[in-house]
Formats: structure tokens, sequence, C-alpha cells
């Protein structure tokens, strides 16, 4: 199932896609899931970023070739830190590209949406219990501050730095996808979610245990090698075997 | 004024201390302020952290002091880190000691809140436009994990870890408050936030030209000297001139 959250006709709706058009739902996403009668072609509404979290909880150094490229090591924990909700903006939204940096990166990710609260989850649980279902994350980063701060807020907090869609697709298996991120159509990252060092219910877990994830909220799981910068006016796509492909454009200018 | 958030007969209130009673208001904190009628007794109601923020954004090493006693160096900007919402208290709640850690440190703080958005205010703009005022926060750290991770998320963002109260004081100056932390009625901490390296109208232009702040997000801004360790039963009281006292106790399980 892929669920969209959308604009039609000024009001927004979640709803699920079948063949081209939008069943809007008629409760939250986190409740019971109800379709509605009319669906809605998906060409007549506004694709929106599909949840707005309370938090987004980021992992870094999550693939080996990333953290080699990068001249890093691998750590022996999952490594986190956050976006701010402040920085989500949805498909089509525009990427904005601030004064204070020279270097401007994607890092193409696969990310997951919470359904019910967690708080200390421990081994055995069905990580399906806690877990909505997944979507393309890119997590935008300065990277020239990123190394100048040292710590990485700065760098991956300014606002449109966490495009998120276009879709939560549920019923998919994380453990074995296909992820690849597109510069003005070319290929630059091209890796699979098989080769996260800490898998997805292993994240969920270790942040659990930090702390109580609500419905809503996003975990986004690291990024394989093949970062590289960004221009102003190029298209960049994060797409991902069984979501879909998440599409932003990177400006000067902040709409 | 003293505006508390609060609860009475299982109802969340604001409302303005006078002698011991609180008058509830009629419209949000971010809007015009209308006084009810009837008084309260601060007695008879349970104090609830002032604000649930959409973000925390926090400070390091913004007192020399406290940058010396680490062995680090003053930073060239102000150097921010996020802490989550899901990490407030408020006072008389109880900050939690997670079995991840060996060293857990109080981090006594003057926060302010936002009351209008704000989005890269420019120098000349007057921060009270900005500012709705003022409270005590405890950036809760386990220093243990802070220094092991590198990147501080982990360190400053377990559950309980931003107690915040006991209020928010308008029409004070932050530019000279007395601030002290007390560890059982020892003091441990005693600053001036006329010693920040970055002050608060400084601080509020910085973030703003990262992210946008909105009504009720949290900016708080670095500790003094005097940093250091908690046990579970130890009761830690941050003291801030024209806002009063923001106490919690330490507890080793997670109510």
């Amino acid at each position: 199932m892929r669920i969209y959250r959308f604009k039609h006709k000024d009001k927004i709706h979640y709803g699920i896609l079948k063949e081209e058009v939008l069943i809007p739902l008629r409760e939250s996403i986190s409740g019971v899931l109800k379709e509605g009668k009319e669906g809605i072609p998906i060409g007549e509404v506004m694709v929106l970023a599909p949840v707005l979290p309370s938090k987004i909880v980021a992992v870094g150094r999550n693939y080996r070739e990333h953290a080699d490229e990068r001249g890093q090591q691998v750590p022996k924990r999952p490594l986190i830190f956050l976006k701010p909700p402040s920085a989500v903006i949805g498909p089509n939204d525009s990427i904005f590209y601030p004064d204070a940096t020279k270097r401007l990166d994607y890092e193409g990710e696969l990310a997951f949406i919470i359904k019910n609260k967690a708080w200390k989850l421990e081994k055995g649980i069905d990580a399906d219990d806690y877990i909505l279902g997944y979507t393309c994350l890119n997590d935008v980063t300065a990277r020239d501050l990123q190394d100048k701060d040292g710590q990485w807020t700065r760098a991956k907090s300014f606002d449109t730095f966490a495009p998120i869609g276009p879709c939560i697709a549920t019923d998919i298996d994380p453990s074995r996808l296909r992820i690849k991120t597109f510069l003005n159509g070319k290929l630059k990252q091209s890796g699979n979610t098989a080769n996260m060092i800490f898998p997805v219910p292993e994240l969920l877990m270790y942040i659990s245990h930090i702390m109580t994830l609500f419905p809503g909220d996003i975990i986004t799981t690291g990024t394989p090698s093949g970062v590289g910068p960004m221009s102003p006016g190029d298209r960049v796509d994060v797409q991902i075997e069984g979501i879909g492909t998440l599409s932003n454009r990177v400006m000067r200018v902040k709409p």
C-alpha cells in the first residue's frame, strides 16, 4: 500500500494510490484505515511531505562505503543525530541553498515512519508493530559547515534540508532494497539497504532505548557511498525500490 | 509577568502568578493575553513544563569558564545542537538516570521561548518582538556518552533530559542575570548571563538564519562553569534571578 498526503481543492488528505487514482482515507494514518468512496486522479493533487514528525532521528555512517569515502571509521553502535521538523519539505518543493555554505551535498536515504509509541523495545519484538512504512529522505548536508563545526547540527538543519516522500510504502521488506540517487538524471549513488551496518529493526530498538518515539516520527537510516555536491538549478532524485522517487530542485532563494 | 502552565482539576491552563494566586489566561501564550476572573492558589495546582516546543536549540560552550573546565576552545560562532521535544519534563518531574551512562551531569541554563515566527532576523531588530520570555533549563548530559560518541545527540536526548520551568518570566533583561545550580542544596554553579560569549539577541539572530523558529520553540543559551555529576536520589535546583527555581529529582527508574 502506498499512502500519500496531498492537497486537493485547498484541503489536506491522506489517500492510497490505486492505478494513478488516490482513494482518500477517512482516519488518521496511525488509526484504522478506512477508504473513502471517490477517487481523485493523482495528476489533480499537490503531493505533500507524507508526514509532519515531532522529531527526525538520523543515523550517520551506516554504510561502510560512505564511511570510507569520508575517511572515517565505522561506528561500534549507531551514531545518531537530529534534524529539526522545520527542515521538512515535500516532493516538488525546492531545496534552499543557503549563503552560509559553499558545498551542499545530497544524501539519499531510506527512512521509516513510526506507527505506535515506542519506548525501550526489546529483542524479539516485531518491528512491524511500530513501523507504519518507508519513504525516501534526502539528508541534505552543508558539507563544509559539518567539517567546520564538528557537531553536525547546523550543517544538517537548515530549512528545506529534509525532503521526504513521495509516499509511505507499507508492506515492503526494508532489508534488501535498491537505493539510487540521481543528479540531473545522472546516477550518483547506487546502494542496497542490505549493506546497512545496523539494519532497521536494530536502529528502532537502539533509538527506543534513548527516546520515546511517537506516531509520525521519522528515523532515517544513513546514506550509501557516492555523496556529492549540488548547485542551484540542479534536480536531485532519490529512488528506492518499492517506494518511488523523491524529486527536488535546488534554488538559491528560499520560496 | 510570570506565566505558568498548570493542571487544575484535570484541565490544563496557562495563568499569571499574582501573590501566590494563578490568574488563568483565556488565550494562548502567543496570542493576546486576557485574564480570567477567578484565581487559583498555586498550592492547589500541578505546575507543568511551561511550554511544549516543536524544537529545542541548544548552544554549547557559551561561557568561557565552562569551555575551560572541559578543556575546549571557545567557538568562533555559536555551536548549536538539538534536544528532542520528547526530552521535556516540568518542575517536580523526575530526571531519569539511564542504564547506558555512568556519569550524568546537570547543566543549569537560561532558556528563552519564541513568541513570533522568526526567519533571517537582521541586525537592528528588537529581540523582544520575537521572545516571549525566559525560563530555567537543565541541559542534562550523559557526559561519558558525549565523549564516546563525538556527536552530542545521544548524550543529551534521553527522555527527561530537558527539565524546564517553573514559569516563563516576561519583562526581564537577560543580559545580567545571576544563575545558580544547587545539588542537594549545595551551590555548584554560580554564573552571570553577562558572561555569555554570544548574548541572547545574537543567538536569536544566528539561529534564525539557519532554521525558522516557531512560537513555543526553546533556545537554551549554554551553561556556566561548575558542571558535575548527579546520582539517583539527588535533587538538583536551577535558580535564575527574576525567574525562580526549577527543581527536579534524579531517579534510576523512569516513571
